[in-house]
């Protein structure tokens, strides 16, 4: 089942600096090969949803191993059965419509 | 890794009446073992990272099998390794701060 | 306009007991006359659209003036135009087809 | 209160194909000054908080307007007071721990 996913993973008892946090999950959730796609308010990916949904349990506990002592995530999950989808395929279809 | 989740999920391309869509997940929710509590806008669980996430999946396959298009789910997933929590515990750390 | 709402209110760089700052919240909302419903990952309210935002916006300032240097949010927001709609009206629907 | 904030809006009632209700919003939060950033889960905007929930109001005015009965819309929502930000500097400071 394929899943398209919009992560905001949010490290507590750290203090107000997350980057180096979202920057470690942004490489967790590359070396699973799902070139994720960071964006102002979270990060989109593509995928199995097995393989998606590991890599996000994997973000978790790099996290917790940098010791990130509570992690709070945010998760938009999206799946269809009734023709393939894309995440650029979303974004091609709105822009269409914007006439751009 | 314990998980504490709370899941909203949105079918897509059924029409308005959407209760049965989140009673059916309901049911596998429980079946799973992981005693779901439903609110106005969403199901609180909790459970192994692994167990809650299965019975996510098969919710969204479930649906997918009884004839759903597509489907939106909204989640927020709280793990923390400092000490154990629980869903009771942060309602009754509420709870005693309004002196309820 | 009628709102549904569930809002999640994540206080940061203030350690992780977060309780107080939910309860917090939690007042403003009572004292906006919205009857919030606390669940284990939020709180459930309904109101007028209008009145709903004003008193979040109020909780933000109310944990920025307790000393909160930032927060992030999460709303889950439905509106309808078709029906009147309910808390307890949706809570009622998934129940009947649970048979409880 | 400036508010950094990401919109995602579902229509339901009106079948699978969201975009151009999507891109309704767009044009919403575009005429309101916020510079929309559309991403493939949602849409990152910045500005004043109550700028920000105006423009947000409007689209679930505007697709209602549209004919779609019911919308379920979820919201990330971004306050801090201890210092200005931005969608950039985010974007900047995670992208400059990942080495980019």
């Amino acid at each position: 089942m394929k899943l398209i996913a919009d992560i905001s993973i949010i490290p507590l008892g750290v203090g107000l600096s997350l980057s180096p946090y979202v920057a470690a999950c942004e490489k967790v959730l590359a070396e699973a090969g799902l070139a994720p796609r960071l964006h102002a308010n979270g990060t989109d990916v593509e995928g199995d949803w097995d393989e998606v949904m590991a890599a996000l349990k994997r973000c978790h506990e790099a996290l917790h191993a940098m010791g990130v002592p509570r992690i709070a995530t945010n998760l938009r999950l999206g799946t269809r059965v009734d023709r393939e989808s894309s995440m650029d395929a979303k974004l091609a279809s709105v822009r269409e419509k914007l006439g751009e």
